[in-house]
Formats: C-alpha cells, sequence, structure tokens
C-alpha cells in the first residue's frame, strides 16, 4: 500500500519503520525535516509539505502532539487533505479531542475521504516492538481500509464505534492510568518511608489485586526514583485535558483525573514535564 | 497443630475451614457465637471465650475488624494472651495499625510470645479458594513456625520485617488499590456515557498500559453498576484510615489516597458501606 507518514515523533518515526518492514511503500513528512533522513535511509520518499506527501499516497497516517497540530497537517495550507483524492484515507494516530475527530471526520466525508481514528496504547516500548494497541473509530469500511496499516505496528485493533470512539477510548485509558500511577507512586514512597524492602514488597503486591502494568513496569523506576521513558508527564496532562473536556461535556466530574492533572501542572512547573508519568511517585515524597 | 481461630467472619471464616482440611486440630471463637457452628460441623471445638480457645492451643490465629477488636482479643479480659503459655504465638491477619501492632508485639515478647502479623489481600474470593497473599511481619523463627498455619489458605507467604512490617505492607496494598479503582470507574462512566460498548473497551484497554486486577475482575460489576463484595467499602475506608496514619507518621502526604477515602465516607454516608470497594465507581456518575 503506499501510505503517508506525517509526524515522525516517539510515535511516528518507528510506526514508519513498521510500515517499511511491512512491505509498504512510504512516503515521509516531519515539521522538522531532519527527523525524515533515518527512515529515508531505509526506503521511505521524503516530501516537503504533508499536501506532497499524501499526493504520493493512497492513505496517510498522522501522529502528532494535539489537536491544533492534526488541523494544520490536514486542514492547514499545503495540508494533506488536499493532496488526498476522492477515495483517499487519513488514518490518525495522535490522541486528540474526540469532538474536533468528530468534525474533522464530517469535513473529509464531504470530500469523499475516509477518516479513522486509531489513537494508540502502549508507550515507547510499544511503538519500537510493533505491539501497540489500537483504539479505532471510524466507518467499517474505512477501518477494514486501515488494518493493513495498523496491523504493521499494533498487536490489537479494536473498533468502538463511528468517528471519535478510538478518541474516547484513548481518554479512557488516559483517565484509567491517571489514579494507578498516582497510587501506585504513593504507595512506593509510604513503603520506602518506612523501610520496607520494596522489592519484596512489589512481587508480593503484584500477585493480589494491587496487581497493574504499572506496578509491573514503573515500580522499579520509582523504587530507584528515576523516570526515563516511557511516556511524558505533559503528554499525558495534555491527554488528561482532553478527557477531562470530554468528560464535562456528558456532565461528569472526574475528581482522581483532576487531581492527577493539578498534580502533573506541578510536576511540569517544577521541570518535570518531560520525565515518563511515573514521575507522579515524586508528588508524595 | 493446634490452632485456635479467633475471629469468624468473612475472612476468619473460610481460613478456619482451611486450617481444618489442612489436618490442623481447630478450637473456634466468635463474639457472635452462632458462626462457630458450621466449623464445628466440620469438626471444630468451640470455646467460649478468646482465653479459652488459646488454653487449648499452640498457636492462636486472630481475623478481627479493626485495632480496638484485635487489642481486646488479645489483652482484654478473657483475652487470648492470658490463655497461652510461654512460647506460644498470635498469628494477626486482621487489618491493623502498624504502631499498636509494634507495640502488642512488644508487650506479647515479654511474656515470651511470639507475634507474626500476616494481613491479607485477596478478598473473599481469595479466602474461600486458600489463595490469600500474606503480608508478614515479624522475627523470622515466629514467622518459620506460623507457615503451616498461613499456608493452609495462602498461596504467597512474603517476609517483610520485623512485627508492624505486614501491616505497613498491606497499608501500601490499600493505597495502591484505591487510586485503581477510583480511576477504572472514572473511565467506566466516561466511557458509557460516551456511549462505547464497553465489554469491547475493556478488552482492549487490558491489553495495554491500564491493565490491572480491578479492570481485569470488576469493571463488569462497574458496568452493569452493581457491587456484590468482594470487599466492602466501609472496611477498605478502615484500611485507608490506617494508612493514611502511618503515612502522616512518615510526612508524607497521600492526596490520592485521601481524596478516595473521603469519596468512600460519601459512599458510606449515602448508604453503600456495605457494597464492593467497585462502588468507587458510582461517585462520578
Amino acid at each position: 500500500m503506499r501510505v503517508a507518514v506525517v509526524g515522525l515523533g516517539t510515535m511516528g518515526a518507528p510506526m514508519a519503520r513498521h510500515l517499511l518492514e511491512a512491505g509498504h511503500q512510504v512516503t515521509v513528512h516531519n515539521r522538522t525535516r531532519e527527523r525524515e533522513q533515518p527512515l529515508a535511509a531505509r526506503g521511505a520518499a521524503r516530501a516537503a509539505t504533508p499536501r506532497e506527501a499524501a499526493a504520493a499516497a493512497e492513505a496517510v497516517l498522522t501522529c502528532v502532539s494535539d489537536t491544533p497540530d492534526l488541523l494544520a497537517v490536514l486542514e492547514g495550507e499545503d495540508g494533506a487533505a488536499a493532496g488526498l483524492e476522492g477515495g483517499g484515507l487519513v488514518v490518525d494516530c495522535s490522541t486528540v479531542s474526540p469532538a474536533e475527530t468528530t468534525a474533522v471526520a464530517a469535513r473529509l466525508a464531504e470530500r469523499g475521504i475516509g477518516f479513522v481514528d486509531a489513537p494508540v496504547s502502549g508507550g515507547s516500548e510499544g511503538a519500537e516492538r510493533g505491539t501497540l494497541t489500537v483504539f479505532a473509530g471510524g466507518e467499517e469500511a474505512d477501518v477494514e481500509r486501515a488494518r493493513p496499516i495498523l496491523d504493521a505496528f499494533s498487536g490489537r485493533v479494536t473498533h468502538l464505534g463511528p468517528p471519535g470512539a478510538g478518541q474516547v477510548a484513548k481518554a479512557v485509558n488516559q483517565v484509567m492510568i491517571a489514579g494507578t500511577y498516582a497510587s501506585v507512586g504513593e504507595g512506593i514512597a509510604l513503603a520506602q518511608a518506612a523501610g520496607l524492602p520494596a522489592d519484596a514488597l512489589v512481587q508480593a503486591l503484584a500477585a493480589g489485586a494491587a496487581a497493574s502494568w504499572v506496578l509491573d513496569n514503573r515500580s522499579a523506576n520509582m523504587i530507584a526514583d528515576s523516570y526515563p521513558l516511557g511516556f511524558k508527564v505533559g503528554l499525558h496532562r495534555k491527554d488528561l485535558g482532553i478527557a477531562l473536556d470530554e468528560a464535562a461535556r456528558h456532565g461528569l466530574a472526574l475528581a482522581v483525573a483532576q487531581l492527577v492533572a493539578e498534580q502533573e501542572d506541578g510536576l511540569i512547573a517544577d521541570g518535570h514535564g518531560n520525565e515518563d508519568v511515573s514521575a507522579l511517585a515524586r508528588v508524595p515524597r
């Protein structure tokens, strides 16, 4: 398949690499253009703009940082939508607003362009290994067209409803991990303050109701008080903002997610925004 | 081994049953004495007081609801300590204050009686199946003496330090599950408000960073808005109080645990204190 990849950050770059390895014809574009070079060395074509990248492709995969960036690379001057022909497809792996996603999908549909929101979970490790979980929203036919692309870097693609449903699912994911990271961090802080052997404790905790991916994969870094990526605090805070907005649209107040968002604001203000989300373990110390 | 079991609640009764099935000679006592009958029917002796139960035993297993109850059954009039001879052993599976545990262990040690704090995780299902996780505190020799008792109902006994260490570990467990239950509940509430297919979403979430025991074992009840036990909100709230006190003793503020404690106070005030902790999913609805 001819696929354009726009946005070659921590997630987009390994996605493009997996697409190349799966045998797709890949054209890449990134705002900071040097990031295209390692992929060009692996066989990708380079394009000067999202529009130019899209013109060479049947489908455009976008993976950018926030809602305004998505609107710019799709619908801005030299945006990808202008380069796609009718019948084309946009697959967006960014984490952005569900409401804006629904709106942009409707505008693209008027021009005969399909849209699938396909935000991912699994972090930078999952992207590198090609084992991301995809939460997909879109028309059934569009999701089926997107599958060969998504399968290149995902171990699991779940179609959850119309355009926007994938973004709501990702928002749910970010809400659930918020309290889990924070609580595991609080527990580790208490264990260390009381002088317990943290490694043995984590093994015991992992056998019971406190078991979680966060405990399994992030407690060792919390114990070491060291927070390599993973997934940045600043990006999780952005995602929590999206989730809290979506919750408010439905009249829900999510008090734990709100509290964790405030804790992350504090971490960012203290210069920890580029650390992994597990840096929430700093808060109670 | 001759074992007295004092406290035959949701946890203590199946523990006594597993001890009988493992071939121990068991004497039981419960404040509400009718609760002794099903165990007597299985071969347990009955005792009118903790002291009388202890007099027939090499070791006393206590499983009561709170710190004052433990002090009463051990050191009150007709308490178990008065019935035990020097060289005897107390194994406490209650969840109580780490500081009080350290103090009572020291008082028993002066009388030549060993003490192991052995709070458990795994809930009523784990007690029924005999697969509880035990967090043990105590002198090495005492923990070894307690193992044949604990092995009857536990799949994993982890010795974490001197008397009190088991209770701190349990406090850590209760802190970690607090935010996890609350966050899974917030996520489920958001998913349902937005009209996502919750069962498919949970399967997708469980493959990524949101994976947890709570998601695996309690999200279906949250989706159904039905909260059978499990583990009571009221007891988890009591445990969070112990954990927050222990944290404060070390100068730590655990903001998420504190928030969840307040949410549980609200649930209890609204008449939901006897539901499972997963009733935290009621809060954002």
